[in-house]
């Protein structure tokens, strides 16, 4: 594990080096450029392909031997089928039974599904995971039981990661709705549709190898060409790829509990009065509860004011859809969809795009979608008084979520977080977070039943909302009264064991997870 | 220039130096096999870009300095805009104006409208071209005027290049008929539409900084968005960068010259009783009179008998719309747009899809489009006994034209050449082709009117061929007749002088070109 430990620019001790490669502290914003060239994959050449384009073989088994499989790779999936993914597991149970060991799974997420993985993590086969680690995955990892150490990333870190030549995929294994026998694919048709595969993009460009496992072959051309065959080195037919009803997630729900619907009210009242919310304004909003339900009282501001959002960008809900139809939005820039009527939508509304994280998100790259957008609004585990977020662990030290977008979304112009006070008799503002995901000079608006909290160094807002009726108060204000709801909370008790590092968008390492102590 | 000569795989004496950079001579098919990496640019970070996606600067001169512009750099830019570009010229003035020397140009294709560039060369700002040198500058290098050795590259080859890493772009200048301030760009709408732009790609992907002209500067998000705005670096809004009824070239119209009509009539009849023409086919056509004459037999086949071309690829035309509306075709892959028809079609039909050449032709790719047509219908300028083919240069040993995509359709299944026997009086069929740019092992059927001779490697055609009535002959036969007609030709004389390196679609060097002796 790690050789030296340094505190880092947000004062978190944090190793030098992770899983016996150099690892570079995060040293504050901005301060990290990335140096040299983009590197790919070794140059191929069509001699080493089919000339009739049919690079079909009959089984993920072998697709995997033929790429090379061997110990120490770096395998790598996306998570457009989300809880019904039923290839990943599959990897890894060939690779067990192939006898080979310290494999790196590299997911853009992961899902309660991939449990099964316990088992390849205990026996050697695979030696750890980077990218997230969700529910089982996770406290697994925060019981000190993974080999190696976990590193979590942003859905925009893990293409920054790819550029930089931070992680190299050994072998791409991409799961596609539909795909022709090139490897042209995508993820509109067939009985696994999940909508768009904005996540494979940086894995078809930076894997050495492609396998493409579809459960729809389609006659060439499979268009749109979401993944391109160019990029593709075997495609292989299997009965099913994924469990339709477990694809299509079930967030995308307006939440009814009342404390929620406060805040959501709150929150909507806060984005007009400040100005935030405006014509042809961008707005990137979560699939969870309150941000669907904040979203239902924007769309009646904007039908009332006239006004429309330019460009909405997210997980794709059939909120958003609903608005692109009624006009109250023009745009969707769709990198995952959420529920089956953004699936249908990227089909049919010409104003409806795929937008992949790759030039959305990467910090990496000439400017992305991120900083354009005026709002995002995202949730969090904790809060500290100093604005720090967290997204990854619970207060009581168990890591248990990824940071999906969250990180890349911290750069939109006005990040606000619209938070329940107290979760499950826990504070959720803190003194110090347990784990800092997010600096704090990125997070402006801390909203709650019981006020809003509006970052120090946001002037302009503070000075906007001085007159106004809602509950303006300090973040301190906000603590002390979650504190006299439910007292002071104690502190998780960790050993010195770093089970996990969390990169920050340029790659730096911004804090590590600790095992917890039993 | 060449410091050693030796002889390649087809004969030709060739030089392991090009413009002080080692070059490999073509040593056979498939002899060649790349090493290392994919390299691309520097990796950028968002940190250097504006944070509201605002790329805008006022002027091509001003990007081209902030780009970095000075001696030696090599620019690219694209053809799409075709004999009506107005925008590549303005570079190398600007760069002229400025004072810097010894520039490469790197277009993808080089028209009448660049002969103003001949100032340029002649007084050091450009010192050679990398690319295609047509008419005018192809003259200009035949008199052994440009101060560095041209190198010509098929379509593919230029990407190739590019991800070999033999040729660095420093700066691509990219027209586009739309972009948005961040640098999403597209070819479809605007003053100056020309449908596709395929190929720009592989100039954002690889290029060092990317600087997009428009005259159509639209609200963000330009969708969709052939040129990614996450590889510009800035963009300039002119007033025109081209003249419309340039930009869609007068080629496609059908031929009305009886020999040809009568070539094309052979040819189509040849496709049928071949069996090379039949349902769900893989079609590529060029936009010449000749060719566009067999489209329309070939069109009266299908529809006699119910067949369809499942994939038409191509410079794409309106006799290629017509039968995708028909229903002839199945689908248009796109790489260009010829005609108006075809520029609008591309937003209209879901069956005509963008696909770059990138994609379609580049040798160092895993697999292209290009082996997997069955017909390639392609013209030339010479042919020889042992089926080489020249595109390059004429018989007086001028180089007048680009390769373009000739080379990379030769990978087809089969590739047919329908050629008038003699033209201008002299015969197109020798003993041998002035610059060999295509090997005789990938021509396998040359139609006259006089008679069809078929490549002796193919006898599976010959075997196919023998009662027909069509007059199977030998191509020493066509060559007899066709210096029965006109005489033996005389060679041209060139001095020691390379002028022009031609390479083949793996980046060796197959022939060169030598300065014409007056």
């Amino acid at each position: 594990m790690s050789k030296k430990l340094v505190k880092n620019g947000v004062g978190r001790i944090v190793p030098t080096e992770i899983n016996g490669k150099p690892a570079i502290p995060f040293m504050g914003l901005g301060k990290h450029r990335p140096q040299g060239k983009i590197i790919g994959p070794s140059i191929p050449t069509c001699l080493d392909y089919p000339e009739d384009g049919d690079k079909t073989l009959p089984s993920l088994k072998e697709a995997l031997i033929k790429a090379g499989l061997k110990d120490g790779m770096t395998i790598s999936t996306h998570h457009h089928l989300r809880d019904g993914d039923l290839v990943s597991n599959q990897i890894f149970k060939i690779s067990n039974e192939l006898g080979v060991k310290d494999l790196v799974w590299y997911p853009s997420a992961s899902f309660p599904c991939h449990e099964p993985l316990i088992e390849y993590l205990e026996n050697g086969t695979i030696h750890h995971i980077e990218g997230s680690m969700n529910g089982p995955l996770g406290r697994f990892t925060s019981n000190g039981k993974m080999k190696g150490v976990g590193i979590l990333r942003s859905h925009g870190g893990r293409v920054q990661a790819l550029k930089d030549g931070e992680v190299k995929i050994d072998i791409a294994v991409l799961a596609a709705p539909t795909s022709d026998k090139f490897g042209n694919a995508n993820g509109q048709q067939g009985q696994s549709a999940c909508g768009v595969l904005g996540y494979t993009k940086a894995d078809a460009l930076f894997a050495e190898k492609v396998i493409i496992v579809t459960d729809n072959l389609v006659d060439f051309p499979c268009m749109p060409m979401e993944i391109e065959g160019n990029y593709v080195d075997y495609v292989v037919e299997v009965d099913k790829i994924g469990i339709p009803e477990k694809i299509v997630s079930g967030t995308t729900r307006i939440t009814k509990n009342p404390e929620r619907l406060e805040i959501a009210e709150i929150a909507s009242r806060f984005l007009l009065e400040s100005g935030i919310l405006r014509d042809k304004c961008f707005v990137q909003a979560g699939a969870g509860g309150i941000s669907l339900a904040i979203g239902q009282y924007v769309h009646n501001i904007l039908r009332e004011n006239g006004w429309k959002i330019q460009v909405g960008f997210g997980g794709s809900t059939k909120y958003m859809v609903s608005m692109l139809k009624e006009g109250t939005m023009e745009h969707i820039m769709d990198a995952q969809a959420f529920d089956l009527d953004a699936v249908r939508s990227i089909s049919e509304n010409p104003n409806h795009h795929r937008y992949p994280v790759f030039n959305a998100y990467n910090f990496h790259s000439k400017g992305n979608l991120n900083s354009m957008m005026d709002l995002s609004i995202l949730g969090a585990t904790e809060v500290d008084v100093n604005f720090n977020g967290n997204v990854v662990t619970h207060s009581d030290g168990y890591l248990l979520h990824g940071i999906g977008g969250w990180q890349n979304c911290l750069h939109a112009k006005n990040v606000i977080l619209p938070l329940p006070l107290v979760r499950h008799g826990i504070p959720v503002i803190r003194d110090e977070v347990t784990t800092i995901v997010g600096p704090g000079e990125l997070i402006d608006v801390i909203i709650t039943t019981f006020g809003i909290a509006i970052n120090p160094r946001r002037t302009d807002l503070l000075e906007k909302m001085k007159n106004s009726d809602l509950p303006i108060k300090t973040i301190e204000e906000l603590k002390n009264e979650a504190e006299r709801i439910c007292g002071k909370p104690e502190k998780p008790e960790f050993t010195d064991k770093i089970v996990a590092a969390v990169k920050w968008v340029d790659g730096t390492v911004i804090d590590v997870v600790r095992q917890v102590k039993k």
